[in-house]
């Protein structure tokens, strides 16, 4: 049995059900030869991990992970330290970024460890470099699959690993062109169904598609920097409150967007907010797309992304899927960890 | 730089493509540590391959390689004994199935090997059972990417990559339902646009989509066993020639599909000829699937593929593009073995 070591940073919506598929398939993993062994787990303010004297073999147990995640969905707000019944386990509540590192260099040293990032914190980042051990790296990439490319684009979705099997092929990426964000694939499909554009975004708020205040995904910061904001700087959070923006701002901007939906119709077109990558370019933002492309007849929330390469040069390689979810970016992040077997031995 | 053994059956067209990706990916292959050693070519009729004295060391050339594609390119009926120049190798005529097998047997026991199967012959089944000792098995997989589930669905699509990934990550594969046959995904998209049933496939066929004789891709057998014939048993190849099926037959069908795709109308949906995968069924065959599903949406002669899982649920993870092609199909087989470079040692 190959035992893998897992500390997780995060334990809310993405991390609460990464615990979860990892209980769940503790038998599917038994199968495959594989135990993944849970050390650690942390949330913004807490962290609670096997002692020091135990790092090498022991985990939190199977009921306590489980406690862990029927706390945090009932109190999402509460540290862990607030939990009631602990496991052989130590809880850290001041230092838990210094214990991360310091059990990270203790387990990269013997075992390996999977260190895995679910928060939405920039903080982790320094963590996260601290963590990967210069000496690892060149270890660590004398293999196929390897930490270091192997994170989430697109939720669950498989566009790194069909990236990595496109560039193994020697084939050659010319462009990349997605609508990465379920929230504004929305927006931009409703609209060009002729809806007012302050008429959808309201919907997309009231079906909880969106952020609190739905200018963090117009603006189109989540996509990427180089960005294009669906809205002009003078509403921006800063300038104008959340209900003057729902209220007089949003309807301001319809007559706009309606004309550009006219004018890309003409040419067979319709507008899709995307995101594109080429040789020489990385942008964001509203783009004209073929109406019977992949991304142009993309419906709902649904991510999408077009890869044209040197074997996909006319049509292009497409992967579409639900762009968000616990539940499925969870699986893709178990999904990481598992791809990382290798590296551990038995 | 880890040497990964290749020996090749088929140099027709996807064969010949994937020799020519090898050539052109050596400095590719070089940058991460792999150099592709090809010891031996076949086609149906002879093997050409490195001496026995050199089988741990010796590779067929690249300007060997080259010739060899030159030669099946200019003369693709002609046998590789007929080529005028060689290089320091020895060429099989009678026999080679069994050097085949000897091949594989010796590096098997030493470096490994990866045989291709390019051919599109039954013959190499019994090669390639033979091939694979019974042995090597156990120590295949103890590998996550292991050779015997690492073969192409939908020429070079990730879908197996993609399967493995959600299978890996605890979520539960409800259904699959694909067009994976770019013929029959053009005409049931043309027939759905109005045109009769007839001419688009005399317009398939002049487009060179189809095989020779238009029903080898009409019976449906190309995609599976269980499968739905798109004409009546009397049109079959034995009863009736293939100009009289042309000439008269195929107009006859042209009323019938009219009312499928009428009927399948009234409810919203278009026809596909698909095939379906669920826990308890596989059939292939004509099937009302949503206007608007991507499989609905698709046009030309895309494969589509849509998963159904317990998280890709309400909407599938659809995976789409090329699914012919050579140099497409050839890409994927390289990405593939490239898949399997854990297995050998450096
Ligand atoms: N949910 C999705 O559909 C989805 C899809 C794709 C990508 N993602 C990405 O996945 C990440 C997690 O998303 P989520 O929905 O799970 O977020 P979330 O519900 O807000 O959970 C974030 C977790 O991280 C913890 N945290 C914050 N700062 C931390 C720190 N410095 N150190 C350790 N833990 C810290 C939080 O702790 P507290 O519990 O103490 O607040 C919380 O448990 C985000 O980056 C998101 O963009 C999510
Ligand atoms: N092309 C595509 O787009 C595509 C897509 C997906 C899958 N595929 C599959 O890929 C396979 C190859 O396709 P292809 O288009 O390259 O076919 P092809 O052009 O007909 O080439 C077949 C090759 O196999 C050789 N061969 C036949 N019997 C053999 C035997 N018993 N031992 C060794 N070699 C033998 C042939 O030798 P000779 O040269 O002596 O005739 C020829 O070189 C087929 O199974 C096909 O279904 C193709």
């Amino acid at each position: 049995m190959k035992s893998i070591p897992v500390l997780l940073m995060g334990c809310g919506g993405v991390g609460r059900d990464l615990l979860q598929h990892i209980l769940t398939c503790r038998s599917l993993h038994a199968q495959q030869g594989l135990a993944l062994r849970v050390v650690g787990v942390c949330d913004a303010k807490s962290l609670i991990a096997v002692s020091d004297d135990d790092l090498l073999i022991a985990q939190l147990t199977d009921p306590f992970l489980k406690e862990i995640c029927r706390f945090k969905a009932s109190s999402p707000s509460a540290p862990l330290s607030d939990l009631k019944t602990f496991d052989e386990c130590v809880i850290y509540t001041t230092e838990s970024a210094e214990k991360v590192v310091e059990i990270a260099s203790n387990l990269g040293r013997s075992t390996g460890l999977v260190v895995v990032d679910c928060t939405a914190s920039a903080e982790t980042i320094g963590i996260l470099t601290r963590v990967v051990d210069l000496d690892t790296i060149p270890h660590i990439q004398s293999f196929t699959s390897f930490a270091l490319d192997s994170y989430l684009v697109g939720a669950g979705l498989p566009v790194i690993t069909s990236l990595n099997r496109i560039l193994a092929s020697g084939d050659y990426v010319r462009c990349m062109i997605g609508s990465l964000s379920g929230t504004l694939g929305y927006v931009m499909s409703e609209v060009a169904d002729g809806k007012p554009f302050s008429a959808v975004v309201k919907e997309a708020k009231s079906l909880g598609y969106t952020e609190p205040d739905p200018r963090d995904d117009l603006s189109g910061m989540d996509v990427a920097r180089k960005v294009e904001s669906l809205y002009p700087d003078k509403m921006g959070p800063g300038k104008m409150s959340l209900e003057d923006f729902l209220g007089s701002g949003l309807p301001l901007l319809d007559e706009d967007v309606e004309e550009r939906i006219k004018a890309a119709s003409l040419r067979g077109n319709v507008l899709r907010y995307v995101c594109i990558i080429t040789d020489s370019s990385c942008g964001v933002g509203i783009q004209e797309v073929p109406k019977d492309s992949a991304l142009g007849r993309s419906k709902g929330s649904d991510n999408v992304l077009e890869i044209y390469s040197r074997c996909y040069n006319k049509l292009p390689l497409v992967i579409q899927g639900a762009g968000a979810g616990n539940d499925t970016t969870a699986a893709g992040v178990l999904a990481d960890i598992i791809d990382l077997q290798d590296l551990f031995s038995s």
